[in-house]
Protein backbone atom coordinates (compact mmCIF):
# COMPACT_ATOMS: atom_id res chain seq x y z
CA UNK A 1 0.00 0.00 0.00
CA UNK A 2 2.29 2.71 -1.18
CA UNK A 3 1.77 6.24 0.03
CA UNK A 4 2.05 9.47 -2.13
CA UNK A 5 2.95 12.82 -1.67
CA UNK A 6 0.72 15.07 -3.69
CA UNK A 7 1.33 19.36 -4.33
CA UNK A 8 -2.17 20.53 -5.06
CA UNK A 9 -3.30 23.73 -6.78
CA UNK A 10 -6.71 24.96 -6.16
CA UNK A 11 -9.23 27.68 -6.60
CA UNK A 12 -10.59 28.41 -3.56
CA UNK A 13 -13.88 29.86 -4.80
CA UNK A 14 -16.21 27.64 -5.17
CA UNK A 15 -15.33 25.17 -2.12
CA UNK A 16 -16.15 25.43 1.30
CA UNK A 17 -12.16 25.13 2.16
CA UNK A 18 -9.97 22.04 1.99
CA UNK A 19 -11.56 19.78 4.56
CA UNK A 20 -14.68 17.80 4.10
CA UNK A 21 -17.87 19.48 5.56
CA UNK A 22 -21.63 18.34 5.40
CA UNK A 23 -22.59 21.37 3.81
CA UNK A 24 -20.53 21.75 0.43
CA UNK A 25 -18.17 20.73 -1.18
CA UNK A 26 -14.50 20.81 -0.28
CA UNK A 27 -11.03 20.20 -2.21
CA UNK A 28 -10.16 17.57 -0.03
CA UNK A 29 -13.81 15.52 -1.33
CA UNK A 30 -12.79 15.89 -4.94
CA UNK A 31 -9.49 14.75 -4.52
CA UNK A 32 -11.45 11.54 -2.51
CA UNK A 33 -13.27 11.18 -5.46
CA UNK A 34 -10.34 11.08 -7.99
CA UNK A 35 -8.29 8.89 -5.78
CA UNK A 36 -11.37 6.19 -5.33
CA UNK A 37 -11.08 6.05 -9.06
CA UNK A 38 -7.70 4.84 -9.06
CA UNK A 39 -8.21 2.34 -6.07
CA UNK A 40 -11.15 0.37 -7.82
CA UNK A 41 -13.77 2.65 -6.27
CA UNK A 42 -12.59 1.86 -2.49
CA UNK A 43 -12.59 4.86 -0.45
CA UNK A 44 -9.05 6.60 -0.09
CA UNK A 45 -8.40 9.23 2.46
CA UNK A 46 -6.36 12.71 1.58
CA UNK A 47 -4.36 14.26 4.77
CA UNK A 48 -3.61 18.16 4.03
CA UNK A 49 -0.84 19.70 5.29
CA UNK A 50 -3.36 21.53 7.07
CA UNK A 51 -6.98 23.09 6.39
CA UNK A 52 -7.63 26.52 4.45
CA UNK A 53 -10.81 28.08 4.87
CA UNK A 54 -13.69 28.47 2.37
CA UNK A 55 -12.24 30.52 -0.71
CA UNK A 56 -8.66 30.01 0.59
CA UNK A 57 -6.78 29.34 -2.53
CA UNK A 58 -3.41 27.13 -3.09
CA UNK A 59 -0.48 27.62 -5.48
CA UNK A 60 0.95 24.10 -3.86
CA UNK A 61 -0.38 22.45 -0.92
CA UNK A 62 0.87 19.37 0.03
CA UNK A 63 -1.33 16.41 1.02
CA UNK A 64 -0.82 12.43 1.25
CA UNK A 65 -2.71 9.50 0.42
CA UNK A 66 -2.49 5.39 0.13
CA UNK A 67 -3.27 3.57 -2.77
CA UNK A 68 -3.88 0.08 -2.28
CA UNK A 69 -1.98 -0.55 -6.44
CA UNK A 70 1.62 0.82 -6.98
CA UNK A 71 1.54 3.70 -10.03
CA UNK A 72 4.05 5.57 -11.51
CA UNK A 73 4.34 9.08 -10.23
CA UNK A 74 3.68 10.54 -13.00
CA UNK A 75 0.76 8.29 -13.92
CA UNK A 76 -0.93 8.94 -10.78
CA UNK A 77 -0.32 12.93 -11.41
CA UNK A 78 -2.20 13.01 -15.09
CA UNK A 79 -4.58 10.01 -13.64
CA UNK A 80 -6.28 12.67 -10.76
CA UNK A 81 -5.99 15.45 -12.81
CA UNK A 82 -7.93 13.17 -15.64
CA UNK A 83 -10.78 12.77 -12.74
CA UNK A 84 -10.48 15.88 -11.55
CA UNK A 85 -10.97 17.66 -14.99
CA UNK A 86 -13.98 19.86 -14.52
CA UNK A 87 -12.77 21.19 -10.71
CA UNK A 88 -10.13 24.03 -10.43
CA UNK A 89 -7.83 21.30 -8.46
CA UNK A 90 -4.72 20.21 -10.35
CA UNK A 91 -2.14 17.77 -8.79
CA UNK A 92 0.90 19.44 -9.50
CA UNK A 93 3.06 16.70 -8.70
CA UNK A 94 3.30 13.16 -7.06
CA UNK A 95 6.20 11.57 -4.81
CA UNK A 96 6.58 8.15 -3.55
CA UNK A 97 6.91 8.35 0.69
CA UNK A 98 8.08 6.04 3.22
CA UNK A 99 4.88 4.75 4.72
CA UNK A 100 5.43 6.65 7.93
CA UNK A 101 5.41 10.03 6.13
CA UNK A 102 2.60 12.21 7.12
CA UNK A 103 1.87 15.78 4.96
CA UNK A 104 0.47 17.29 7.80
CA UNK A 105 3.05 16.12 10.63
CA UNK A 106 6.57 16.26 9.18
CA UNK A 107 5.61 20.25 7.78
CA UNK A 108 8.54 22.18 9.23
CA UNK A 109 7.49 25.23 7.30
CA UNK A 110 4.50 27.13 5.92
CA UNK A 111 4.55 30.12 2.87
CA UNK A 112 1.69 32.09 2.53
CA UNK A 113 0.94 35.74 0.52
CA UNK A 114 -2.08 37.54 1.17
CA UNK A 115 -2.83 39.91 -2.41
CA UNK A 116 -4.57 43.17 -1.58
CA UNK A 117 -5.23 45.75 -4.40
CA UNK A 118 -6.03 49.27 -3.49
CA UNK A 119 -7.40 50.80 -6.19
CA UNK A 120 -11.10 52.87 -5.72
CA UNK A 121 -12.18 50.77 -8.93
CA UNK A 122 -14.42 46.95 -8.72
CA UNK A 123 -11.93 44.44 -10.10
CA UNK A 124 -12.86 42.94 -13.56
CA UNK A 125 -9.85 40.46 -14.39
CA UNK A 126 -9.02 39.73 -10.61
CA UNK A 127 -11.97 39.25 -8.85
CA UNK A 128 -12.03 37.15 -6.24
CA UNK A 129 -8.34 36.55 -6.62
CA UNK A 130 -7.52 39.64 -4.34
CA UNK A 131 -8.93 41.60 -1.51
CA UNK A 132 -9.80 45.41 -2.71
CA UNK A 133 -9.49 47.92 -0.21
CA UNK A 134 -10.81 51.40 -2.35
CA UNK A 135 -7.97 53.36 -0.59
CA UNK A 136 -4.72 53.83 -0.94
CA UNK A 137 -2.72 51.85 1.70
CA UNK A 138 1.19 52.48 2.92
CA UNK A 139 3.14 49.64 2.35
CA UNK A 140 6.48 51.04 4.15
CA UNK A 141 3.89 51.64 7.41
CA UNK A 142 2.93 48.18 7.19
CA UNK A 143 5.63 45.99 7.00
CA UNK A 144 7.11 47.82 9.70
CA UNK A 145 4.44 47.42 12.15
CA UNK A 146 4.00 44.03 10.90
CA UNK A 147 7.64 43.51 12.85
CA UNK A 148 6.42 43.62 15.87
CA UNK A 149 4.80 40.38 15.15
CA UNK A 150 7.99 38.56 14.04
CA UNK A 151 9.28 35.86 16.80
CA UNK A 152 7.27 33.79 19.41
CA UNK A 153 4.26 35.38 20.41
CA UNK A 154 1.21 34.36 22.08
CA UNK A 155 -0.95 35.37 19.15
CA UNK A 156 -4.59 35.15 21.36
CA UNK A 157 -5.37 38.38 19.70
CA UNK A 158 -5.16 37.13 16.26
CA UNK A 159 -6.89 33.56 15.99
CA UNK A 160 -10.43 32.85 15.45
CA UNK A 161 -12.38 31.44 18.57
CA UNK A 162 -13.39 28.07 17.41
CA UNK A 163 -9.36 27.86 16.99
CA UNK A 164 -8.53 23.92 17.79
CA UNK A 165 -4.75 24.69 18.51
CA UNK A 166 -3.80 24.01 22.29
CA UNK A 167 -1.71 26.44 22.41
CA UNK A 168 -1.69 30.25 20.97
CA UNK A 169 1.55 30.67 20.81
CA UNK A 170 3.36 30.53 17.57
CA UNK A 171 6.77 31.61 15.97
CA UNK A 172 6.66 33.65 12.60
CA UNK A 173 9.58 32.99 10.84
CA UNK A 174 9.46 36.35 8.67
CA UNK A 175 6.73 38.58 7.11
CA UNK A 176 7.11 41.01 4.16
CA UNK A 177 5.05 43.40 2.56
CA UNK A 178 5.73 44.69 -0.57
CA UNK A 179 4.15 47.42 -3.03
CA UNK A 180 3.87 45.43 -6.38
CA UNK A 181 2.35 48.36 -9.17
CA UNK A 182 -1.35 48.10 -7.94
CA UNK A 183 -0.69 45.35 -5.49
CA UNK A 184 0.41 45.06 -1.72
CA UNK A 185 1.81 41.93 -1.34
CA UNK A 186 2.23 40.19 2.14
CA UNK A 187 4.41 37.25 3.02
CA UNK A 188 4.37 34.87 5.44
CA UNK A 189 6.50 32.51 6.86
CA UNK A 190 6.39 29.79 10.10
CA UNK A 191 6.29 26.11 10.97
CA UNK A 192 2.46 26.42 11.66
CA UNK A 193 0.01 29.11 11.54
CA UNK A 194 -3.55 29.50 14.24
CA UNK A 195 -7.27 29.85 12.08
CA UNK A 196 -7.33 32.59 10.83
CA UNK A 197 -4.44 34.06 12.11
CA UNK A 198 -2.86 35.13 8.61
CA UNK A 199 -6.01 36.59 7.33
CA UNK A 200 -6.28 38.36 11.40
CA UNK A 201 -3.25 39.81 10.97
CA UNK A 202 -3.65 41.28 7.49
CA UNK A 203 -6.81 42.76 8.77
CA UNK A 204 -5.34 44.38 11.21
CA UNK A 205 -2.28 45.37 9.01
CA UNK A 206 -4.51 47.02 6.84
CA UNK A 207 -5.41 49.41 9.30
CA UNK A 208 -2.32 50.37 9.33
CA UNK A 209 -2.09 50.96 6.00
CA UNK A 210 -5.25 53.04 6.12
CA UNK A 211 -3.47 54.77 8.68
CA UNK A 212 -6.04 54.02 11.35
CA UNK A 213 -3.35 52.15 13.58
CA UNK A 214 -0.01 52.85 14.75
CA UNK A 215 2.65 50.26 14.73
CA UNK A 216 2.41 51.12 18.35
CA UNK A 217 -1.56 49.79 17.99
CA UNK A 218 -0.19 46.81 16.62
CA UNK A 219 2.04 46.00 19.53
CA UNK A 220 -0.94 46.90 21.98
CA UNK A 221 -3.21 44.67 20.03
CA UNK A 222 -0.72 42.01 20.70
CA UNK A 223 -0.01 42.26 23.63
CA UNK A 224 -3.24 42.58 25.17
CA UNK A 225 -4.07 38.89 23.83
CA UNK A 226 -7.16 39.20 23.60
CA UNK A 227 -9.62 38.99 20.28
CA UNK A 228 -11.82 41.51 20.64
CA UNK A 229 -8.37 43.83 19.85
CA UNK A 230 -8.00 42.33 16.84
CA UNK A 231 -8.87 44.95 13.29
CA UNK A 232 -11.47 43.30 10.79
CA UNK A 233 -10.51 39.94 9.63
CA UNK A 234 -9.33 39.87 5.66
CA UNK A 235 -11.76 37.82 3.33
CA UNK A 236 -10.21 34.47 1.90
CA UNK A 237 -10.24 35.60 -1.54
CA UNK A 238 -7.06 37.28 -1.04
CA UNK A 239 -5.13 34.22 0.73
CA UNK A 240 -2.68 31.92 -1.07
CA UNK A 241 -1.07 28.78 0.44
CA UNK A 242 1.95 29.60 -1.30
CA UNK A 243 4.51 26.36 -0.17
CA UNK A 244 5.29 23.63 2.38
CA UNK A 245 8.62 22.40 3.31
CA UNK A 246 9.78 18.96 5.25
CA UNK B 1 -22.68 67.52 -25.57
CA UNK B 2 -19.66 66.40 -23.84
CA UNK B 3 -17.75 63.72 -25.43
CA UNK B 4 -15.87 61.31 -22.49
CA UNK B 5 -12.56 58.81 -23.26
CA UNK B 6 -12.95 55.82 -21.05
CA UNK B 7 -10.63 53.27 -20.86
CA UNK B 8 -11.83 50.33 -19.69
CA UNK B 9 -10.48 46.88 -18.16
CA UNK B 10 -12.72 43.63 -19.13
CA UNK B 11 -12.61 39.91 -18.35
CA UNK B 12 -13.67 38.52 -22.23
CA UNK B 13 -14.91 35.72 -20.73
CA UNK B 14 -18.39 35.94 -20.91
CA UNK B 15 -18.99 38.24 -23.94
CA UNK B 16 -19.30 37.75 -27.68
CA UNK B 17 -16.63 40.04 -27.70
CA UNK B 18 -16.30 43.68 -27.83
CA UNK B 19 -19.15 45.00 -30.13
CA UNK B 20 -22.82 44.38 -29.73
CA UNK B 21 -24.01 40.91 -31.23
CA UNK B 22 -27.55 39.46 -32.15
CA UNK B 23 -26.80 36.28 -30.02
CA UNK B 24 -25.03 37.42 -26.49
CA UNK B 25 -23.86 39.63 -24.00
CA UNK B 26 -20.95 42.27 -25.46
CA UNK B 27 -18.60 44.70 -23.46
CA UNK B 28 -19.91 47.59 -25.90
CA UNK B 29 -23.79 46.67 -24.95
CA UNK B 30 -22.65 46.37 -21.05
CA UNK B 31 -21.19 49.73 -21.28
CA UNK B 32 -24.30 51.57 -23.51
CA UNK B 33 -26.55 50.12 -20.69
CA UNK B 34 -24.47 51.48 -18.20
CA UNK B 35 -24.24 55.29 -20.01
CA UNK B 36 -27.89 55.46 -21.10
CA UNK B 37 -28.95 55.16 -17.00
CA UNK B 38 -26.30 58.27 -16.98
CA UNK B 39 -28.08 60.11 -19.71
CA UNK B 40 -31.82 59.59 -18.42
CA UNK B 41 -32.10 56.46 -20.39
CA UNK B 42 -31.80 58.39 -23.89
CA UNK B 43 -29.61 55.82 -25.71
CA UNK B 44 -25.76 56.21 -25.62
CA UNK B 45 -23.30 55.23 -27.85
CA UNK B 46 -19.73 53.58 -27.07
CA UNK B 47 -17.19 53.26 -29.82
CA UNK B 48 -14.17 51.44 -28.74
CA UNK B 49 -10.71 51.78 -30.41
CA UNK B 50 -11.54 48.48 -32.17
CA UNK B 51 -13.00 45.18 -31.53
CA UNK B 52 -11.96 42.46 -29.54
CA UNK B 53 -13.12 39.12 -30.50
CA UNK B 54 -15.09 36.73 -28.12
CA UNK B 55 -13.32 35.77 -24.85
CA UNK B 56 -10.32 38.40 -25.23
CA UNK B 57 -9.86 40.50 -22.31
CA UNK B 58 -8.91 44.03 -21.63
CA UNK B 59 -6.47 45.58 -19.28
CA UNK B 60 -6.84 49.25 -21.05
CA UNK B 61 -9.70 49.29 -23.83
CA UNK B 62 -9.98 52.68 -25.28
CA UNK B 63 -13.77 53.89 -25.77
CA UNK B 64 -15.99 56.92 -26.32
CA UNK B 65 -19.25 58.47 -25.90
CA UNK B 66 -21.40 61.65 -25.89
CA UNK B 67 -23.69 62.20 -22.76
CA UNK B 68 -26.35 64.95 -23.01
CA UNK B 69 -24.98 66.23 -19.51
CA UNK B 70 -21.69 67.81 -18.75
CA UNK B 71 -20.11 65.26 -15.52
CA UNK B 72 -16.70 65.77 -13.52
CA UNK B 73 -14.99 62.23 -14.74
CA UNK B 74 -14.61 61.04 -11.72
CA UNK B 75 -18.02 60.99 -11.30
CA UNK B 76 -18.70 59.81 -14.40
CA UNK B 77 -16.05 56.45 -13.62
CA UNK B 78 -17.66 55.90 -10.57
CA UNK B 79 -20.88 56.08 -11.85
CA UNK B 80 -20.48 53.35 -14.91
CA UNK B 81 -18.97 51.34 -12.31
CA UNK B 82 -21.84 51.79 -10.16
CA UNK B 83 -24.39 50.12 -12.90
CA UNK B 84 -21.59 47.62 -13.94
CA UNK B 85 -21.23 46.54 -10.39
CA UNK B 86 -22.23 42.78 -11.34
CA UNK B 87 -20.07 43.03 -14.89
CA UNK B 88 -16.55 42.27 -15.51
CA UNK B 89 -16.05 45.35 -17.14
CA UNK B 90 -15.02 48.31 -14.83
CA UNK B 91 -14.23 52.24 -15.70
CA UNK B 92 -10.42 52.60 -14.87
CA UNK B 93 -10.66 56.30 -16.06
CA UNK B 94 -12.96 58.90 -17.64
CA UNK B 95 -11.82 62.07 -19.05
CA UNK B 96 -13.34 64.73 -20.90
CA UNK B 97 -12.24 65.29 -24.81
CA UNK B 98 -12.34 67.58 -27.81
CA UNK B 99 -15.50 66.63 -29.59
CA UNK B 100 -14.13 65.64 -32.80
CA UNK B 101 -11.76 63.28 -30.09
CA UNK B 102 -12.13 59.66 -32.03
CA UNK B 103 -11.30 56.42 -29.90
CA UNK B 104 -10.56 54.45 -32.89
CA UNK B 105 -9.61 57.47 -35.75
CA UNK B 106 -6.96 58.65 -33.20
CA UNK B 107 -5.33 55.61 -32.12
CA UNK B 108 -2.28 55.47 -33.45
CA UNK B 109 -0.50 52.92 -31.24
CA UNK B 110 -2.02 49.40 -29.80
CA UNK B 111 -0.30 46.89 -27.74
CA UNK B 112 -1.18 43.05 -27.18
CA UNK B 113 -0.18 40.56 -24.68
CA UNK B 114 -0.63 36.86 -25.33
CA UNK B 115 0.04 34.27 -22.42
CA UNK B 116 0.94 31.02 -22.60
CA UNK B 117 1.47 28.08 -20.12
CA UNK B 118 3.48 25.46 -21.49
CA UNK B 119 3.11 23.13 -18.23
CA UNK B 120 1.48 19.11 -18.93
CA UNK B 121 -1.35 20.32 -15.71
CA UNK B 122 -4.18 21.66 -16.21
CA UNK B 123 -4.81 24.93 -15.04
CA UNK B 124 -6.50 25.82 -11.93
CA UNK B 125 -6.34 29.39 -11.01
CA UNK B 126 -5.53 30.92 -14.31
CA UNK B 127 -8.26 28.97 -16.14
CA UNK B 128 -9.51 31.14 -18.79
CA UNK B 129 -6.77 33.27 -18.33
CA UNK B 130 -3.52 31.48 -20.50
CA UNK B 131 -3.41 29.55 -23.01
CA UNK B 132 -1.91 26.22 -22.03
CA UNK B 133 -0.12 24.08 -24.24
CA UNK B 134 1.42 20.73 -22.48
CA UNK B 135 4.44 20.42 -23.76
CA UNK B 136 7.82 22.52 -23.41
CA UNK B 137 8.45 25.37 -25.77
CA UNK B 138 11.46 27.23 -26.86
CA UNK B 139 10.66 30.45 -26.36
CA UNK B 140 14.38 31.64 -27.86
CA UNK B 141 13.34 30.02 -30.69
CA UNK B 142 9.90 31.89 -30.92
CA UNK B 143 11.50 35.06 -30.57
CA UNK B 144 13.60 34.80 -33.17
CA UNK B 145 11.16 33.20 -35.64
CA UNK B 146 8.95 36.56 -34.71
CA UNK B 147 11.38 38.98 -36.21
CA UNK B 148 10.61 38.38 -39.23
CA UNK B 149 7.31 39.00 -38.89
CA UNK B 150 8.17 42.79 -37.37
CA UNK B 151 7.94 45.87 -40.47
CA UNK B 152 5.77 46.64 -43.56
CA UNK B 153 4.59 43.51 -44.87
CA UNK B 154 1.25 41.55 -46.66
CA UNK B 155 0.00 39.72 -43.23
CA UNK B 156 -2.99 37.58 -45.64
CA UNK B 157 -1.36 34.30 -44.36
CA UNK B 158 -1.84 36.06 -40.78
CA UNK B 159 -5.64 37.82 -40.91
CA UNK B 160 -9.29 36.23 -40.31
CA UNK B 161 -11.02 35.35 -44.18
CA UNK B 162 -13.42 37.79 -42.82
CA UNK B 163 -11.33 40.30 -42.00
CA UNK B 164 -12.88 43.70 -43.30
CA UNK B 165 -9.91 45.71 -43.78
CA UNK B 166 -9.52 46.98 -47.12
CA UNK B 167 -5.47 45.83 -47.34
CA UNK B 168 -3.49 42.71 -45.86
CA UNK B 169 -0.67 45.55 -45.35
CA UNK B 170 0.35 45.98 -42.04
CA UNK B 171 3.17 47.50 -40.33
CA UNK B 172 4.21 45.58 -36.91
CA UNK B 173 6.59 47.50 -34.43
CA UNK B 174 7.79 45.45 -32.19
CA UNK B 175 7.13 41.54 -31.33
CA UNK B 176 8.85 40.04 -28.32
CA UNK B 177 8.79 36.73 -26.75
CA UNK B 178 9.98 36.17 -23.14
CA UNK B 179 9.91 33.18 -20.53
CA UNK B 180 8.30 34.11 -17.45
CA UNK B 181 8.44 30.93 -15.14
CA UNK B 182 6.59 28.78 -16.43
CA UNK B 183 4.66 30.83 -19.07
CA UNK B 184 5.91 32.60 -22.39
CA UNK B 185 4.45 36.05 -22.53
CA UNK B 186 4.45 37.51 -26.08
CA UNK B 187 3.89 41.15 -26.99
CA UNK B 188 2.80 43.09 -30.14
CA UNK B 189 2.83 46.58 -31.38
CA UNK B 190 1.55 48.51 -33.77
CA UNK B 191 -0.72 51.62 -34.83
CA UNK B 192 -3.53 48.49 -35.74
CA UNK B 193 -3.90 44.93 -36.06
CA UNK B 194 -5.99 42.82 -38.64
CA UNK B 195 -8.78 40.51 -37.37
CA UNK B 196 -7.16 37.93 -35.46
CA UNK B 197 -3.66 38.82 -36.55
CA UNK B 198 -2.52 38.43 -33.18
CA UNK B 199 -4.02 35.05 -32.34
CA UNK B 200 -3.10 34.10 -35.89
CA UNK B 201 0.75 35.02 -35.25
CA UNK B 202 1.01 32.95 -31.78
CA UNK B 203 -0.32 30.15 -33.37
CA UNK B 204 2.34 29.90 -35.92
CA UNK B 205 4.53 31.30 -33.22
CA UNK B 206 3.79 27.92 -30.51
CA UNK B 207 4.75 25.60 -33.73
CA UNK B 208 7.90 27.27 -33.63
CA UNK B 209 8.10 26.56 -29.75
CA UNK B 210 7.25 23.09 -30.46
CA UNK B 211 10.14 22.62 -32.96
CA UNK B 212 7.24 22.01 -36.06
CA UNK B 213 7.99 24.84 -37.85
CA UNK B 214 11.65 26.93 -37.96
CA UNK B 215 12.14 30.74 -38.40
CA UNK B 216 12.27 29.78 -42.32
CA UNK B 217 8.82 28.21 -42.26
CA UNK B 218 7.98 31.24 -40.69
CA UNK B 219 9.36 33.31 -43.44
CA UNK B 220 8.08 31.38 -46.38
CA UNK B 221 4.48 31.56 -44.23
CA UNK B 222 4.52 34.96 -44.54
CA UNK B 223 5.82 35.40 -48.37
CA UNK B 224 3.06 33.11 -49.20
CA UNK B 225 0.58 35.65 -48.40
CA UNK B 226 -1.75 32.43 -48.04
CA UNK B 227 -4.36 31.70 -45.46
CA UNK B 228 -4.31 28.11 -45.61
CA UNK B 229 -0.08 28.43 -44.73
CA UNK B 230 -1.18 29.85 -40.92
CA UNK B 231 -0.11 27.68 -38.13
CA UNK B 232 -3.36 26.93 -35.67
CA UNK B 233 -5.13 30.16 -34.62
CA UNK B 234 -4.62 30.56 -30.88
CA UNK B 235 -7.46 30.18 -28.38
CA UNK B 236 -9.08 34.07 -27.48
CA UNK B 237 -8.49 33.35 -23.52
CA UNK B 238 -4.76 33.95 -23.44
CA UNK B 239 -4.87 37.53 -25.17
CA UNK B 240 -5.38 40.49 -23.56
CA UNK B 241 -5.41 44.53 -24.97
CA UNK B 242 -3.39 46.06 -22.83
CA UNK B 243 -3.19 49.43 -23.91
CA UNK B 244 -3.81 52.07 -26.85
CA UNK B 245 -1.95 55.55 -27.25
CA UNK B 246 -3.18 58.71 -28.94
Amino acid sequence: MPRYKLTVEYDGAPYQGWQWQDHGPSVQGVMEAAGAKLNKGDPVLVYGSGRTDSGVHALAQVAHMDLDADMREDKLRDAMNYHMMNDPVTVLAAEKMPKDWHARFDARERRYLYRINDRRMKLALDLGRVWRIPMKLDADAMHHASQVLVGTHDFSTFRDTRCQSKSPIKTIDEINVIRAAEEIHLTFKARSFLHKQVRSIVGSLAEVGTGKWTTKDMKAALEAKDRTECGPVAPSEGLYLVSVHY
